[in-house]
């Protein structure tokens, strides 16, 4: 039942010693998932905790290179690092982003004539004409080629904006609702929300003790929300001994952008736990940064408080804001960028943090409804 | 007149902490080439003493990811640091490799909608069929796609093997002869030999200035190789006073190969200064290393040998050899490899270095003929 974020790079526009580019790992319960993917991103999972073999789902935000240029590399030496076991074929990886996404994975891999270990599919987002200026657009003719898969390429879905939500619905399982919705920037890009379903309270042991069942089948049987019939004949049902149901937590992870796109954001994100949001350039360059598509920590902060969000996390922060602890005199202040952010958020009770190269936050379980 | 080789990254298969993955720069007088390019090599650049930004040439061995995947992402982020001179336009980068190079680049900076702020050009080289194993072949329908370039880009030359010399002629200017050669491989793979032309010797400047003459345009027209009358009416020719030319230097770079190809690389590397071949596993593995298309340190001395190379470079070793300050008690030791190459090139006079990552390697000016 833990959940953590891991920051594999908090750097924008390229990857530097000091930050790398874009990407973070979801952990939950067997589930690890990445979000974006720059270059680089193979050796930051080295040099972290964090096993990239272990990754079952990618999110791509957006293709600027800095978000997506470490993916063919990191699926080759994913396969090549995989001990494949003979009688359990290894499972799809599904790969979300924007349209274009397909190609430039498939012409990677195809030149490159790398075999993978394990079959993917990318699933593409399409993209709406007011997400970017025109010269960010990318046209039908590009984004397609033939038929011809990549050897373990599986056909994946297009996923249309649902027009009454303004977002795009990913999944839908048992664990897990995730979807998308749009934000501006120098090209299309998105946010993903990732919703943790309620899940069932814990059995209340004492209790059961107390009345003179041990472990066993019919632990199990409560656990599912059964009755069962106790030796004297009385009839217990699950709610008697079963706590209260747990919330589920919701994660939010922006894209690069200027500003979110419709209502979706607030849809998917609202009392987020966790939203994550770019801040590449302090309060002070807002006019630059809304130029080059980007948001300040004031302008992620606006988007935190109309999200309800109790923890805003900036990062992709600009290459000169350099960590805390390798800053010298006289260069930028990362630190500053937090202190914009709180200033916005003043009472609203939400949390700054400022992510850094393998940083790990652990996302505590919600109390009881 | 310095001449230098640095190895950015000296691992094969995937860039890790301890080796990145296949780059290395040769540097002279202005020019500043790019051999390989795999993930990572645009932070190993800001890691080491070079600016990528003064990269004008670049060639690629072959298309594995481990030797191409950093290329998009280096090219944007040259640009990004570039100071652009509005009365000066950028001069193209030149580009050469493998059939397919010029469509991998196209699509990964069209589909990142990556504008650069230098024009660049792809001349691709054609592949045969003997390179490789069928599936490491590329058909043509693979590595083209329709006429439209990227903005920045300019239309490439397509480079066919020379059947009297089996190589490729690339380039010959004023100052050197680059020539590439067949390898074997999995996929096709290619060497590069660089051949520095001849330079007129140095001017005699303690007999100048015993025959009277101070340093000024005279000098120049008789290091010009043009004859001058003194004052005293006589005639000085400029072989009176300038010495020998200077022979030029010979660096050879060897893509992955479990071997040579046909007679090409004999023709374009004997005599190399320099030659830098991949030695991925020790000899004690060599049907490993071959059924991967790779080298061992024996096998590519005896390309050294073949060559008549003064100095063997191996790089490109399994991640498992850690470089030697890192390597702990029980781990492999990547001496062996130097050991093992040693070994084969005995009273040779052939001298073997091996690469780590931010290696120098200076080439020394050759003594006169
Ligand atoms: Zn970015
Ligand atoms: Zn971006
Ligand atoms: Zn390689
Ligand atoms: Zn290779």
């Amino acid at each position: 039942m833990s959940m953590d974020i891991t920051f594999l790079g908090s750097g924008s526009a390229y990857p530097s010693p000091h930050r790398g580019a874009s990407a973070l790992v979801l952990r939950t319960e067997g589930e690890n998932w990445l979000f974006d993917c720059g270059e680089g991103t193979q050796t930051q999972f080295m040099r972290s905790q964090l096993k990239s073999s272990k990754i079952n789902k990618v999110f791509i935000s957006h293709l600027h290179g800095d978000h997506v240029f470490g993916l063919p590399g990191l699926l080759c030496t994913i396969s090549l690092n995989l001990n494949p076991q003979p009688d359990q074929p290894a499972s799809c990886v599904d790969i979300y982003g924007p349209r274009g996404l397909r190609l430039f994975l498939r012409v990677a891999l195809t030149l490159s004539s790398s075999q993978l270990l394990f079959p993917y599919a990318v699933h593409e987002l399409e993209t709406s004409d007011d997400q970017c200026p025109e010269e960010g657009r990318l046209s039908a003719a590009l984004t397609t080629s033939g038929d011809a898969l990549h050897p373990q390429e599986r056909p994946g879905r297009t996923i249309q904006l649902d027009p009454d939500t303004d977002c795009y619905n990913l999944i839908d399982d048992k664990q897990f609702v995730v979807k998308a919705f749009r934000l501006y920037h120098r090209v299309s890009s998105f946010g993903f929300s990732v919703d943790e379903k309620e899940r069932p309270g814990r059995l209340n042991t004492d209790q059961l003790k107390a009345l003179g069942l041990r472990p066993g089948p019919l632990y199990g049987r409560l656990k599912n929300g059964e009755s069962v019939t106790l030796e004297n004949g009385r009839v217990l049902t699950a709610g008697e001994v079963l706590e209260a149901p747990l919330k589920g937590r919701k994660v939010c992870v922006f894209g690069d952008c200027s500003a979110p796109l419709g209502e979706g954001f607030k849809r998917a994100c609202q009392g987020a736990d966790v939203l994550v949001h770019e801040a590449t350039l302090e309060d002070g360059q807002r006019d630059k940064a809304v130029e080059h598509g980007h948001s300040t920590p004031g302008m992620a902060a606006g988007v935190a408080l109309a999200c309800g969000a109790r923890t805003l996390v900036l990062h992709h922060f600009s290459q000169r804001y350099k960590p805390e602890a390798l800053r010298r005199d006289g260069e930028d202040d990362v630190t500053e960028l937090r202190c914009q952010a709180e200033h916005v958020l003043q009472g609203s009770g939400t949390q700054v943090v400022l992510a850094e190269d393998f940083l790990r936050l652990p996302i505590a379980l919600k109390k009881n409804l």
